[in-house]
């Protein structure tokens, strides 16, 4: 059991131990209207759900417990400030991007970035810069982000206000964030990392640089995805004087609940806190299931291969390349003996570790061995296709948002949309990375791929992807 | 034990009991990671807390569970179209006020609204047009919007996008919503309602009528502030053709995270559920409980007064008034004594009951008698100016936010103040309503308010309170 020091945590549990009488909101009050008789297991955690009483602080202006409990995690994480998110990475790039730029300016992005960064530039009114990925054999991904092509972005467009970048990506494939940095700053330019996968990352050891090591302006990291914090809880942190924390603080409490969830911002707290208390022992036992798991799934080599990994890859993810049929195919036959994967792709399926062993070699083993008898006798699949989009290496929208928001719009059939500009983005969840940007002219191959996609069983967010695309009328 | 009918919650109840191995997001992997062996009552949740795994639907794109869920809750409240928040009422009001204006578009809003309608007129860019509510003697505050003054700002601003009213306000009171209602609709504008302290007028019975009952066209309610959902667990409501769901969702795609909190929705769903099997003998519960609580507080006549509840108020919220001393002051001493109030203002004191007794009244008693025995051995209290701030009945900002935008800031000392036009807005925190607006030009009323209740003790979410206000300079 580990020592814990969650000063949020604390309070929360001092403020219940003192049998307050609630005259307050929540309306659950602590968990005895409806709860205690009903839902005992839910009540435990009511216990903590509170709000801004005396002893609590206030996370739209924390002097107290929430301040203490962010300059922990600012000092572990080696920030100059940290901000708790509980609304999300989502918040955290869109105050960020909201905080960096205004209407009409130029700013440097990913291609394949996250839908909240279309989000926060399309709320900033921003223009952006698209920089695509470069394929990389050893991922067979377009995942490989060069300082060469963000400088070439930077020489194109010198006056652009950031540089928005994913670190790692959401199969943990890092890459030389350091030497972007350098290019970046060189034109004394904000460097935003949306860094989501790689909160553990701080741990060092097994696993690559920090965003913040190589020399992040601004970071924003899910605490949920890949450290014990609840869904929905992040942290943002900002470092150096190009971004700033007051305009941060200002987008923030625009953008998140003014009752923020007391359970959210101690998990925040308690998942530092568990980070903080990582040892060597911890990271032994970590390192030999990680092992073990490797070799159990590179005994079916008939069935799919499991990439290799490297210094540049996050250890706790698993990429396995199936033979014959699609990685939506291949989650489905995991998912029916319940092997429940993170994210099937055309051509991959991505499995994600805990950082502590959670289920018994034993067990997975008996499962994957159930795999592999549905599949032994299902085995008629079909060649996949696995072509792969790939993009222009530096792009720019059409239009600008404040124009298209002027602009009515019409459903059309998919075979009717090439030429046309789309008014929403095409985006298969997860990873929820548009395949088609809003204000982008649709291309051939983007209409195959996205046709493709369906075919082999790809989760889309837009209603309407089985009837057509939403474009813009009257051009 | 109520009866539950509630899908989300029983899939996730469903989905752990299948004992799955997670090779998924979140990282504590359904509380394993961690929690089991150093927090087990903080583990109970985590079970809940899943991801957009099969069977368990996407907030995004919902088809199955959530759809359901928010279906189940569309039939209960009446309307068209429900979603559920888990950012609060904050991205609610957001996401509707983007949705229904552009870049300076005219939007008629009461005065004393709760800051997050101010941020989504912000964020939108909108030119807001300020109706005051009037005072009301029976409340000693200033909370009656009535149709003739909306009638006045339509006819004063007839090409406003929209009309954006808080009802009740924080205090339970509500007014002639219907009335309103037809006035607006007569200019065909939709009637947008902030009904965060509303939920539970559902119920009917003795509580006042709802803001959809009375004719308004999206209702934002927050589910945990009166009924027992989470706290940052909201509902969206829309009624009729006035505003376009699909940019609602739109916007709330934008605004909230791409991992929503699954206890979050869960507790949504339950509430719903909760509020669905209600019973006369729930109801009769609750009345005896209230009178035996209002009779107990009107024992105390030389301390405070207990204002009388009407039809127009939610029974729910008892508002005292201290004699002799601040509503500050009186929190102060309840919460000594383990009473926690809800709000205390310059001259009032709000609590708030749940909708169901959650503590014995002996116990309430005994902590009373503590106060006031408390409050006799410090009698010595000053009287209390008792000033309220009045505002002007129609008003609108000196400037357009995009301009304020491109403006640089200072900080000045209160007394230099005045004649300045804020680049903040003052906000007492709670109620979280805002005193001086952004983009609004200080008064010498302003600031000798401000400083009255700094002296009294409020609390205020801006950082530099104590020396002074952020202005805009060059003007």
């Amino acid at each position: 059991m580990k020592n814990l020091h969650a000063p949020l945590y604390d309070a929360l549990m001092t403020n219940i131990g003192q049998d307050p009488i609630s005259f307050h909101v929540p309306g659950h009050k602590y968990g005895r209207v409806f709860y205690n008789a009903s839902l005992p297991g839910f009540q435990s955690v009511l216990e903590m759900d509170a709000t801004e009483v005396t002893g609590l602080d206030d996370l739209h202006a924390p002097e107290g417990v929430i301040k203490e409990a962010q300059d922990k995690a600012g000092e572990f994480f080696g920030s100059d400030e940290t901000f708790f998110l509980v609304n999300g990475t989502t918040v955290g790039n869109l105050a960020l991007i909201l905080s960096v730029c205004q209407q009409g300016d130029q700013v440097i992005v990913q291609r394949n970035c996250h839908k909240s960064v279309l989000n926060g530039l399309e709320l900033a009114g921003a223009s952006p810069v698209f920089v695509s990925p470069s394929y990389e054999s050893e991922t067979n991904r377009y995942s490989k982000v060069t300082a060469a092509s963000i400088e070439a972005a930077l020489k194109k467009y010198p006056d652009s206000k950031a540089v928005i970048l994913t670190y790692p990506d959401y199969f943990g494939r890092t890459f030389d964030l350091g030497a972007i940095a350098e290019r970046v700053h060189h034109y004394d330019l904000p460097l935003l990392i949306d860094e989501a996968h790689g909160v553990q990352f701080q741990l060092g050891g097994l696993f690559p640089s920090t965003a913040l090591e190589a020399g992040a302006d601004a970071v924003v990291q899910s605490a949920h995805k890949m450290s014990p914090a609840m869904t929905m809880a992040s942290y943002l942190h900002v470092k150096g004087k190009r971004v700033s924390v007051d305009r941060v603080r200002h987008y923030l409490q625009m953008l998140q609940s003014s009752s923020p969830s007391y359970p959210l911002m101690a998990s925040l707290d308690l998942a530092r806190s568990y980070m903080e208390t990582w040892t060597k022992a911890d990271e032994e036992r970590l390192i030999s299931f990680i092992k073990e798991i490797r070799e159990l799934f590179n005994n079916y080599e008939s069935f799919w291969t499991l990439l290799p990994s490297g210094p540049l890859d996050d250890p706790l993810k698993l990429t396995l390349e199936p033979e014959e049929m699609s990685g939506y195919a291949l989650s489905e036959a995991f998912e029916s003996e319940g092997i429940i994967p993170e994210m099937a792709v055309s051509h991959q399926l991505l499995l994600v570790l805990g950082l502590e062993p959670t289920f018994s070699i034993e067990e997975l083993k008996t499962r994957l061995s159930a795999v592999e008898s549905k599949l032994k006798k299902e085995k008629n699949h079909a060649t996949i296709k696995q072509d792969q989009i790939s993009f222009p290496p530096i792009q720019t929208l059409e239009w600008s948002y404040s124009y298209m928001q002027t602009l009515p719009e019409e459903i059309v059939g998919w075979e009717r949309s090439v030429g046309r500009i789309a008014s929403e983005a095409v985006i298969p969840y997860p990873p929820g990375i548009p395949l088609i940007l809003k204000g982008e002219r649709i291309s051939k191959q983007h209409y195959k791929y996205v046709q493709l996609l369906i075919e082999q069983g790809a989760r889309f967010q837009n209603a309407t992807i089985e009837k057509g695309i939403r474009v813009f009328k009257g051009e």
